[in-house]
C-alpha cells in the first residue's frame, strides 16, 4: 500500500458566514473573517490516494492523472472565483476550510474510485498557521 | 549601513480593474484576475529599512517598532479586506501589486523617516511564482 | 471527523542535560547539545484537534480559539525562556524534544477537551531536520 | 510512543522506463518523464521512527544516531548517482518514487529494529508538488 | 521604476565536466559532481524585470506574459532534459549554475526588451543552500 | 560579474543585553529579549560572493570551498554555544542580529579575498520575520 500526494493550488475569494443568522450574530463568530466585502486566500490543496503498487509500472496510479483530475473537478471550479457566489460544490455552505475540504472530498471520490485507487485524505493549508484535513468519515 | 527586514502578513480580496475601461477590455487584459465577484490572496510584506547601526545598542531601529508601524498603518488597513472598496490608500488605483507596493511605499515614509531610518524597499509576495519590488524611484 | 491544524511559534533556550549524571555523561551522550551555556531555537509547534463538523457553523472549533489556548497555556510560558530553569511544566525533565511534545500534550489536553474537542497530535519541529510527533499514548 | 523524524537530502538522476517495454510504450506511459538521456531531482527524504519515550534520556532513539544510518545506507549509496545504473537497492526497479519509497524501507528496516525502535514511515519528496509515503505494508 | 519577479521551475539531469581536460582532472575539481552517469536537480529560476509603472493599467508588463517568454525560450529547452547534451543554450558550456545564468540571461534578454521591459537579474536556486544570480555585467 | 550564495545554519542561545545599563534599561529597550536566563534561535546565514566567471570552470569560485571557509571560521566558533558568552566575534558586543552580520562580515573577509573574491554581502535570517542585510558599509 503507497501513499501518493498532489499539490495543487488555487486562489479564490470568500467570507465566512451563516445566511440563516443576523449580521450581529455571523461578526460574533466569525470576526472579520465575516467582511460582507470579501476576503481571501492562496489555498493550498493535498489530495492522498493509496492503493497497491504495481512494480513493472512503478506508480498505483500516475500522478499526472491524478492532477488532471484535481485541476478538472476542483481547480477550474474555484480558482480565482468567489466561493460563497460561483462554485457549486460550495453551494448552500458556509464557505469555511472544513466545509471545504469535506466538499472537495465527496467531489473527487467517484473520479478516484474510478482510477482504482482509493482517496485517503484531502488537506486543505489555508495560511501557514491553519490547516485542514479529512479522511472521509 | 545595516539594512532591516520585517515581514507582515495579511489576506485580502480584489480584481483587477479599471472603471474606465469596459468589462471586455478589461476581461482581454486581465483574464480571470477580473472577475467581477473577486477573488484574493495570503499576501506577504516585507519592508526594508536601512541606517547607521547604533553599536552600543545594536539596532538601526527597534524591529519591533517597524513592525508596529507596519501593522498600524498597512495591516490594520487591507487584512481581511476589499483592496478595491475598502482601502484608503488604494482608493482609485487599479488594485495590482504593483500598484500596491507603491502605494504602501507612500503611506510608510513618512513614519519610517520620523524613526530616524530610510525605507529602502517595498516587497510584496502575492504568489510563491509572483513578487513586486518597489525602491521609491 | 474533521482534523484542524494550528501552528505556533516560540524561540527558546535549552540543553540536553540529565542532573543525575556526571557531566561527562551528558557530554558523551548528547554531545554540543549538552552546552552548559546552552543554546536555543525557533520552534514550531503544530496542535492538531479532531471532532465533529458542525456543518451550519462549518467548524469543529473556533481556530482563533485553539490559537487562544496554545499561546495562554504554552507560548506565553515558554516563549523567549529557558527551557530547563523557567518553564514550569518541563521542570525536572530533560529539556528535549519529545519530553517536551509530551508535556505540551498533557498542558493542552484538560482545555481541548473542555471546548468539545479531542486533542489529535502536538508535533514539534526543531530544526528543518529534526521534528517529533506525539498522539498521547 | 513517540515518533521521531528526520530529513536528509540526495540529488540524482533517474529516468522513469521499464526495459521489458519498446521505447513507444515507454513514452507513452511515462512521458518526458522516461528521456534517455535522464532528467533529475533535489530529493527529500522523510525516515519516522517510533518507540517509547525513555524519559530520563529524552529519546527514543537519538536522533544523531538516526541520521548517521540514513546517510551510511541510502544518502551515500544514491547521491550525485544516477539511480538507474548505480544504486544497488534500486537494481532491476523501475526508478519511481514509489518504488524508491519501499526500497529504502526495505534497506533501512532491519538496521532501525537494530536500534530497538520501529520504522513508521518513509517518505520521498520529489518535487514541491508530489510526494509518496510508504508505512511498510 | 518596478521591480517584476517571475518563478518558475524545471528538472533537469547534468554533471559538472570541461571535456578539455581529463577525467582525473573534473574529478578533483569538481568531485561527485562529475559523475559520468549524471546527476540532476530541481531548479527555480527567478527572473526579475524592471521599467515604469503604468499606473492605469498596474502593470510595468503582464506577469503572464513573462511566465510565457520564459517557458517557451527557457523551460520548453530544460524541463527533463540533460543539460550537457540536449539544450542549445548550454552547448559547449560547462553546466554549471553560474554557466546557465548567464546563457539564459542573454537568450531571454532580446525577448524582455520586445516587451518594452529590462532585463534586472536572472537567479537560480540549484539546492536549498546554493544559489547564483546575474544581473547582465 | 556573477553573484554566489552559499546557505549555512547554526542554533544558538543569545540575550540583548548592554552591560554598561542598568537592568532596568535592558527590559526596558529590549523587552523579553533580555531575559537574563537567555533564548536562543536557529539562525539562517546566506553569504554572497561576486567575481568574475571563468567560463571553462564555470565558477568565480567553488561553492565548496565557500562552505567550508564559513563552516571553519563562523558555524565552527557559534553553533550550539550562547553568542554572549563564547562567540570570541561577539565578544564586547551587543549580542543583536545587527552586530552579528559586522561581525560575520569583518571574519570572512580576509578569507574571502585570499579566495580570489569579494564578499558581497552577509544576510541573517533569525525568524521567518526577522532578518538584517549587511553589505560592508
Amino acid at each position: 500500500m503507497i501513499y501518493l500526494t498532489r499539490r495543487e493550488r488555487f486562489n479564490a475569494a470568500h467570507r465566512l458566514f451563516n445566511p440563516d443568522w443576523p449580521d450581529e450574530k455571523n461578526y460574533q463568530i466569525y470576526g472579520k473573517c465575516s467582511n460582507p466585502n470579501w476576503h481571501g486566500h492562496n489555498y493550498e490543496l493535498f489530495v492522498t490516494i493509496k492503493g497497491n503498487l504495481k512494480e513493472e509500472l512503478g506508480f498505483v496510479i500516475n500522478i499526472r492523472s491524478l492532477s488532471e483530475i484535481i485541476k478538472k473537478y476542483i481547480i477550474n471550479e474555484i480558482d480565482h472565483k468567489n466561493m460563497n457566489l460561483e462554485v457549486k460544490f460550495m453551494n448552500g455552505k458556509v464557505a469555511s476550510t472544513e466545509n471545504l475540504a469535506v466538499a472537495i472530498w465527496e467531489t473527487l471520490l467517484p473520479h478516484i474510485n474510478k482510477m482504482g485507487a482509493e482517496l485517503h485524505m484531502v488537506k486543505i493549508v489555508e495560511t501557514e498557521n491553519n490547516s485542514v484535513e479529512y479522511f472521509g468519515d
